[in-house]
């Protein structure tokens, strides 16, 4: 098909689609939260986050959204609404704000963590419009958006009713409904009752925690393990470890550290970076006396004096993990440290969390987390959460997203035992793209999606092959050889052969010179056509030297063999 | 030290010593279990066990324990006691006995499992002595081992009572208590009480499940589970993924197919291996026809078959894994399949599993896992297990063994709450050796230890140089530069560079160009003397390129310089 047809293509569905919702993350094992609405001539896009890279990912900094279909629109696209300010929902904004400058709205605490990275990043004009809960903001002629307040593991968390040609549709953003928040905001139920009366056309909502029973632990309750820890350690040193955007975790324990007068050292990059944009927004409130420096705990007694680390994930380079392993020189640990980890492990973390707690135990200190007390409480709805929004909403269309293919699945399952019409429901995956009509749902053309791995400065530019490539450098290490020949003659005049994470060289150097021999001797067993075929040469050298180190050491080693011409 | 000294040394120590406890595997992160009793002449060892490579072992294998304190001592070595068998006990049997052949001792499947070991590995002409429980074996004149029945994931368990001229030191193996087995025998209960009655001078206990409270499942209510399971899927077929060692399990399986009239298909190389062993000792039952081959599935409807397959763990390899991804052509996952995986997964492991699920519900199919129903016991006891073990031996001296240094250090506490000396307990790595006396405990001099990587046919040829190597290719990749240079003059004659697992080759030209002219400026700059020395000449021109690449991709992939002489 020529680019004219495509067009011609595109016009033609154009005039007959309804709604589109194109799904640009957010489903399925793709963390990185990004949905876009289209209609007419506009196309709003509900957050923008990134993933972290698996460990299929070997080298990979980040993982970020592909906006191709975005770029392609730009003229339409009319803005960016942000949920709230987790990573899986904004992190990749430095990145799409380069290829598409459109104006931004999210909640102040939201809005500030994205100022912070823009800085990080060196960008500059970009419009960062602040909505507060209850705020409508237009966009177009096809779409108004209302935020809607909810409860998370971050301040300035909301919903989103997104009013449209074909009616409301609901995005519940990342959302748990906690009767005792720590800023007192319960999530707005009158305001979604009320909006699930007029009707909703299609539901958007989050699944990580479709697989527990009953309603989330409230943030308060954290308040109260932490608070009985605080009385059996009173003497000690105390070291909490937790997320750095959980502001209202951090806000409790500062109100701990007032009740049982101990100052509060902040420690870890973005502790000290989230704390700074809290306060100074007026997210977290604490008088100044109560923070010491990092650099002075020196000059705080053990028992007055509470570190608040980054690290609750066990990450190689936070400040926890390195107090582990004795490689972070503020904070030497010791029997009298009481380390609270106020997190879960994230699926696939466990392990290296595993190794902290265990490196920690070494050293003497106490530890306590999440399978010993009641430290820590998920910032997702669990099942009753789930139905309570579901009911308040009876909504035409459901679509449950944010969660793996599991989640969506049950959570799929939750809407049909409600009595939910399966025929009205859509389990979809990353570049799909459903049509909402005023009685239809289907699904239509993908659009490109997938994920851009972003490694150092280059975006894109580590794929598949080269991951396979490093995965399989990681396992087996890679052959070099190399050989000088004479341009005159053809003949061999160097070779030489070295290895890197294969086998110990020094130790080898019988199975180096065996690998050597023979590729003279299948030099010498070629005719001058064959040698002077240098592609065909390069693939009997290693097929050769490939069968010959298998069979020596059952080992699959990359070969790379380079001809110099002399 | 010399050599003579150094034996003079050991003679001194040895007329001092009592009854030493060498610990090579088994204990904090080394998962592998092996652990040595040393008196006068005489030394005995328990387990001989392998463990699976952590994140950070790319490429290898297995890792088994470092026996050089037992080789250098073979001649006083006087036999291996193994107390079950599963890998984490057994797995290094066929690297070990190489080395140290000794006569072994183990129950029958014990020894049966080993024995597949030891044909697999061609090996021949080993001593393998079945023992039952309450047998008693003589060691030299040092020791005498009572093997005592108890519980746990595989049939044929045994903890060990060995008769010391010290006192009687008490190996738990691994264990549980099952009130309701399903061979009906029950941990022997009475036997560890009179033993406890005559005085136990150290207990060694397992330590896995310490952070668990209460009394672990039985192993019966795994039968209940998958009881209600089959009753609520009828017509459709079953496909079961467990551990192929806990033939128990197995056994309750094929005693459900029976029930609800069901043919069972073994799936998968170890699961097909364990069936066939387990059933010619007559440790697993069942009538020949309701047995199917795999092959032969297709003539069974679906409501008529059982499957039972590995990848209970999201192995790669194993045949569950291959079924959820359709890469094992005996076995087409649809709607009409219900698959349950009964096994918790293994820290570290929770990834790989949730991968299969995920594709497993893409498939259509129903997905039964622990979290959703009682579908698996844990073979190790829990905290009241553990105090109950504790209580009716009551030891002079107690070290906990078998579980990461979380585990240990808390198995320590749980006996320091039941009025344990603190001093009594010793918290060990692997390598340590303590001396027992009939009244003090104390640690003396290490042994070599660690661990062996078996990477291919090498065994300990992979190191921590080639691991380091292995990671940085995995992260970085890497990037060859090759120089001619003339052997007359010193001038360069060629010059190519190439690169794997960095960038992508095709799309980076002027980097890789880019990268030549540095390396051209670079031998411009230098005089004949610094170009005469290639190990300095490398070594700079390793800098200059890392800079330059980092410089323009902020990576650092691995830098090889070769130099051909022609």
């Amino acid at each position: 098909m020529t680019r004219q047809e495509n067009v011609k293509d595109n016009a033609v569905a154009k005039k007959h689609e309804g709604l589109r919702v194109i799904f640009l993350g957010g489903l399925c094992e793709i963390g990185k939260n990004m949905t876009a609405l289209e209609y007419g001539d506009d196309i709003i896009v509900v957050d923008c986050g990134l993933t972290f890279p698996s460990i299929d990912m070997p080298g990979v900094d980040l993982v970020i959204p592909d906006i191709t279909y975005l770029v392609e629109n730009r003229d339409r696209v009319r803005g960016i609404v942000l949920t709230h300010g987790h990573e899986d929902h904004i992190g990749a904004m430095p990145y799409v704000l380069k290829d598409l400058n459109v104006p931004v709205f999210g909640t102040k605490i939201t809005l500030a963590l994205v100022e912070g990275k823009l800085r990080e990043h060196k960008l500059e004009n970009f419009v960062l419009n602040t909505v507060a809960p209850k705020q409508v903001v237009p966009f177009g002629k096809s779409f108004r958006v209302e935020f809607i307040r909810v409860n998370h593991s971050i301040a300035g968390s909301c919903a989103l009713a997104i009013n449209t040609p074909v009616g409301v549709v609901f995005h519940t953003g990342d959302f748990k409904i906690d009767f005792t928040p720590v800023d007192g905001a319960i999530a707005d139920l009158p305001r979604i009752a009320e909006i699930g009366k007029h009707g909703v056309q299609l539901l958007l909502s989050e699944s990580t925690n479709v697989e527990r029973t009953g309603h989330s632990m409230s943030e308060a309750g954290v308040y109260r393990g932490l608070n009985t820890i605080f009385n059996d350690n009173e003497g000690r040193r105390i070291i909490i470890a937790t997320f750095s955007s959980n502001i209202h975790r951090i806000q409790q324990i500062i109100d701990l550290a007032v009740k049982y007068k101990r100052k509060v050292a902040f420690s870890g990059r973005s502790m000290l970076n989230v704390a700074e944009i809290a306060a100074k927004i007026g997210e977290l409130r604490y008088d100044k006396d109560i923070v010491v420096d990092i650099d002075r705990i020196k000059n705080v007694a053990d028992k007055e004096l509470i570190i608040l680390a980054t690290g609750s994930q066990g990450e190689p380079s936070a400040a926890l993990t390195r107090m582990s392993t004795d490689e972070f020189n503020k904070v030497t640990i010791g029997a009298n440290d009481t380390i609270i980890i106020s997190a879960t492990p994230i699926p696939g973390n466990e392990r290296m969390v595993s190794n902290v707690v265990n490196n920690l135990y070494r050293k003497g200190a106490r530890v306590v987390y999440e399978s010993l007390a009641e430290v820590h409480a998920s910032g997702h709805a669990y099942q009753d959460e789930l139905r309570m929004m579901y009911s308040l909403l009876r909504p035409k269309f459901f679509v449950p997203i944010h969660g793996e293919y599991r989640h969506l699945k049950k959570h799929a399952e939750m809407a049909m035992s409600m009595g939910h019409p399966p025929q009205n429901i859509f389990l979809g995956d990353v570049g799909n793209v459903v049509e909402v009509t005023k009685s239809t749902i289907k699904q239509v053309n993908n659009v490109p999606s997938g994920y851009l791995l972003v490694d150092g400065l280059g975006v894109g530019d580590v794929g598949s092959t080269v991951l396979r490539d490093r995965k399989h450098l990681s396992e087996d290490g890679m052959f070099m050889v190399v050989l000088g020949i004479d341009r005159r003659n053809g003949e061999l005049t160097a070779l030489d052969v070295t290895s890197r994470g294969f086998v110990y060289i020094r130790e080898n150097d019988d199975l180096f010179e065996g690998a050597k021999q023979v590729i003279k001797d299948l030099y010498e067993a070629l005719d001058q056509k064959e040698l002077a075929d240098w592609g065909n040469l390069k693939n009997t050298i290693r097929k050769d030297v490939a069968n010959y180190l298998f069979k020596k050491t059952q080992r699959r080693p990359m070969i790379l063999t380079m001809i110099l011409e002399s």
